[in-house]
């Protein structure tokens, strides 16, 4: 219970939302993630395809029916021009829609939040670089694991060589949801995960695969150069991927591993990193976030604490609470929220981010596409190396 | 990844906060408690004692300077004087200002949320009574760990008798933050805590042995009739104590020890209770609050998380998130801020709160006091068994 | 997979056995803890009570029958008059027969080495004092938790000041095997310890109470001078206490709290000690050993494992095989063992002990029964401070 | 603290030893796990291949200076050739030593204990199969990570079809004692493993690879059909690989996993398995051995321990203490030496083995062979999938 921190804001930036009504899991975490930190206000919605849907659920979370609107191109364009219109949306539909909702915000001045992965295909998320550019916009991606305060330690350790030179990199998120067949049970959430024209090309890849990607790559600092995948789909009849065991190939040479499955029973939601150097290695598991093994060759394990004696910069700089108090994972949601909320302040004012925002951008969700298609290419030739 | 759920309401309820200005660690707290569920809106504040430092924390959170109090008498009769005036008020100062402060807003018509504990003494604790139940308010206070959706699982499990006759009980709070002497280092956390005037005369066990006690009573759902108490200051020089170690009897002859203390190292916040009964034991740590262990006497021991397979509708009901992502302290203390806004809607609407709506009263912080009070004379005794 | 350690011994020293029949549990863990560093050599047993008995066991383990005794008055003495007999013997009864076998024995001019509680009281005890001292024989009590490397470890820190002065000690010992009155199911290990006649004045307290105790003085070097004790015995019908919890005061200001019991469900073995100091703390469970946690006040908690690179000089001189491959309950209690061979050798030798033998003596013994006796005392005074 | 166990025997069988001298780690282990339940009585030994650390090695274990021989030949004419002689004897040498002295022992109708891996190559180690069959006798690999009782519990598990089918197998080896190039500063263990001609073409992959591969076919009780091998040498200039990293496809379609590294800081000796069926999942960890996660789908995560109440018939037989107290790495290992014992006892009498008698044979020691031979192929060629 030590010094506490005065988060706020002098002006909270006015946000939009396409999709999370109800019954979806991820629009509901959005908007708390959007509210922790006081610097958003949810003013407009469209947020469900169905018309009658996208009305109760405005109702529900208390948006002015005016501005509950039956579809993304109407609010983009009547939100632009209205003077207090949305400066930004968060974008949290299925995959498909992504990147059409993205545009249309865009082009009407609105910066985007975007959940992922990106794209149904690294050709359509292509398909948005020139928009942005052209838009001046502020684009993020929601890989939320990157905004837990001991994943920036992690990384902050890497790039400082705390670690020594990355040699091993082991990275898993088993999930057992999909261990039978739900998506035929009438579950929403599952049932447009398993739908190649909601989803992509990939299932459990594009999911939760991209995360711990998205991960790997955050933590080291790392470009994986090639993949060798097995793409597997257990349960029979399911038309996607429900497991992915790949081999990774790293610039630089170090060797790595990525595990995903849907499939797993006992596992939640077990995202789990651990990187080994010539001189340390670190171990941080999602599910306990609050700390992290820290490993020095050749000395005692150590326990590092989320705000605690051995957090670094980076580590305090996103933790509101004192150590030994948990903060989950919709403050780590929270932080990216936060992070995005700078840079389009930065934005609306003409100048750069601050240089310790982070968050991921375009570029990172153009490599989660490669990724997979990259991976699915490589299983589907056998078992292949195959270059990113 | 299961079904999400959508949080709202139709009216948030107009808040104001005394206490909390800048350098306060709980004030924050309270404020992001009270976003997360979006059932409250912070329109008022009397942040600091100091006037300066109460404008300057107003507008760092974006209040707007009229209604940025100098004090809280000043604000209660302000407010009540207004037509949008608040409706609540969170109560986040050093313990001494708790009841007049208290007595201020319930008079003025206006619900109190106060953190704890209660008062500095039960004398004064008591004066509260018949000021409450003159103002016909809701009066709340944050035992914020019974927010917990684990905790309110473990209460249900023994309400249902899953873990037969409660036999034994061991709580425990361990921190190490006072484990030197900088109270008289200029940290304004220890200063106050450590200061009789403004704590009253239970230092740890007011500040944290208060909450171990709550929890106690709360998941056993039972009374603890007699306490033998070893206080001990071991920090020399220091007022107050920084150590307690109690042995409990409860009513129905259960058993039990309470720990708490400030210099332990090692424990950031260590709060942790086992319950132990005839068919069963039930075992959480609040560093980890996503999982319990349960203890079927004869059988496997099992693990139950937040949310999951094994969830009661008690932890379900207060769970935003799929299993697997873990929530933590601020997610549990928005769980109280959440009861108490149905708590607070019903009573505008002159009907009781829903049965299910779980939230620390007056009498809870009562019981604190009187376990304070029999503590400390049994302590002072030589330790001698003391009725509570 | 570090370097080896070549256990071995010039000449075994040959071993007899009193109790240890077939159904006993630990006359079967003594014969092993003896073999594992081939120090021994069990060549004679009154392996039991009843004769057929004893004849059919002795069998089973491979002893020449005509060394195989109806009693250990005979044993005794069949033995000193050999050319061959015993050296040593191992003394594994219920505790009423400990303190006649030990003079039988040491009289006789065969060293003992005897399991724990020493005795069924203080008086019986102390009996053996005159007869040990007239001996000159080597008397050892296996209060084997003391033989594991973490806890010679953390002994040796304390010691060294490493843990600067200490402050704190919190030890458990809790099971659930006795949660049922199974000793009236023909169980014959909770038969002799539920009945005051061979268990003595204590049931929980004397089986595992004391190991508690005295793993607590035996880590903090230190003493405990005073006890509150709450003592029950939850199970109706029962005839001694299977819960105690317990108030210490140490010589030197340290306050600490004893619990063992024999009714909490999920607990198999579940011992435990903390120990907190001005600069550092340490814990250590049994059920996982090789790993102790250590924890510098404002710095990391460091795991500390056997033989690893945090280990001292005290936790490598008892480890066997590289860190990361687990010792267990029966080499902590070879160590005994192997402590107990040097000083008979010694002994034999007409020497003193090597000065870093460690083993615990008749003062352990008697420390344990002052224990049980002081404890009693205050519990049955309604739980009154009492000096041990 | 439940029921004993009698272990013992009506006669040791005369045990010899190859290898094993001082400074050697594995010799050590051997003779303890030979001891630990009283079924072998070392009597002769070649422990070293210098004449006159074999003649110390033998005089520090006590062995009658007649029966230390200059070498394995020597020994085996020797004791064949003594109504006295060995009947047994254990291989405890570098790689390179096993398959020459295997078939000396062997032809001179003494049992062998081997370490493992089997031989240096798969044409070295198939050479042994025809020698084996004439002599009729009984041939054990020690892959000892098979006698721990909650490994031969989830065996048992996964054969009753506990699981359901088996989907996903992830199983990891890391170590981090060759992080950096200690084979060039004098250290013995390191030395050996490093050198092609003593190891094999295998460093890391045979070193813990096989004992990683053996331990995954034997839990699921399936056979691994195919291998995708990354291996790399991450230390410059070491002549064989330290980590490697190994995609599985077993007949009937599951998918796996393993990994092992000698380079992973943090990690002592990290074995780990997991296996995932359509209904179930287990995990186990070498370093804390006691205990396993079962996890039902759809259900709570359980813990089963070692001799706990959720033992299986499998789990027991081997188990010797009560749960709660620690078995570890000597006591697994014991399981297999007492195994073998019962298989010698069974041949010497001319009758199969009890049929619950499980030990590792030459077909496991070729499997392993064959699995190196097949990833060193795969991975020489860039990383193809090779058949076993």
């Amino acid at each position: 219970m030590i010094e506490g921190k005065t988060t706020g804001r002098s002006r909270r930036i006015r946000l939009g939302m396409v999709g999370g009504g109800q019954d979806a899991f991820i629009g509901a975490v959005h908007r708390i993630a959007s509210r922790i930190d006081d610097r958003y206000e949810l003013v407009a919605g469209a947020l469900s395809s169905t018309p009658e849907r996208a009305a109760r659920s405005a109702a529900a979370i208390g948006l002015d029916p005016e501005r509950s609107y039956p579809d993304f191109q109407t609010m983009a364009t009547a939100e632009a021009a209205r003077a207090d219109g949305i400066e930004a949306v968060a974008i949290v539909t299925p995959n498909h829609v992504h990147i059409p909702a993205a545009k249309a915000f865009l082009e009407a001045g609105i910066h985007v939040i975007c959940d992922k992965p990106l794209a149904t295909s690294l050709e359509e998320g292509r398909s948005l670089e020139e928009v942005l550019a052209r838009s001046g916009g502020v684009f993020a991606l929601t890989h939320n694991y990157t905004g837990y305060p001991l994943v920036r330690q992690a990384r902050a350790m890497v790039e400082a060589g705390e670690l020594g030179r990355i040699r091993i990199v082991q990275v898993e998120y088993p999930q057992d949801w999909l261990a039978e067949k739900i998506e035929e049970t009438g579950h929403k959430q599952a049932e447009w995960r398993a739908d190649p024209a909601r989803s992509g090309a990939g299932g459990c890849i594009g999911d939760i695969g991209t995360h711990a990607f998205n991960l790997a790559e955050f933590v080291t600092a790392g470009t994986v150069r090639e993949v060798c995948a097995e793409m597997t789909t257990f349960v029979e009849g399911r038309r996607l991927d429900d497991d992915i065991q790949i081999l990774l190939r790293f610039d630089g040479g170090a060797k790595g591993f990525l595990w995903a499955s849907q499939v797993a029973p006992g596992h939640e939601n077990g995202l789990k990193i651990r990187v080994y150097g010539e001189k340390a290695a670190i171990e941080w598991v999602q599910a306990d976030p609050n700390r992290m093994i820290f490993s020095p060759l050749g000395g005692n394990q150590e326990i590092v604490t989320r705000n605690g004696p051995g957090a670094n910069a980076a580590n305090k700089r996103v933790s509101r609470i004192p150590a030994g108090h948990p903060e989950g994972y919709l403050e780590g949601f929270a932080n990216l929220y936060t992070e995005i909320a700078d840079a389009i302040a930065a934005a609306q004012a003409g100048m750069a981010p601050p240089p310790d925002v982070i968050y991921p951008t375009l570029a990172d969700g153009l490599r989660g596409l490669s990724f997979i298609e990259a991976s699915i290419r490589s299983s589907k030739a056998g078992g292949v190396w195959t270059a990113i």
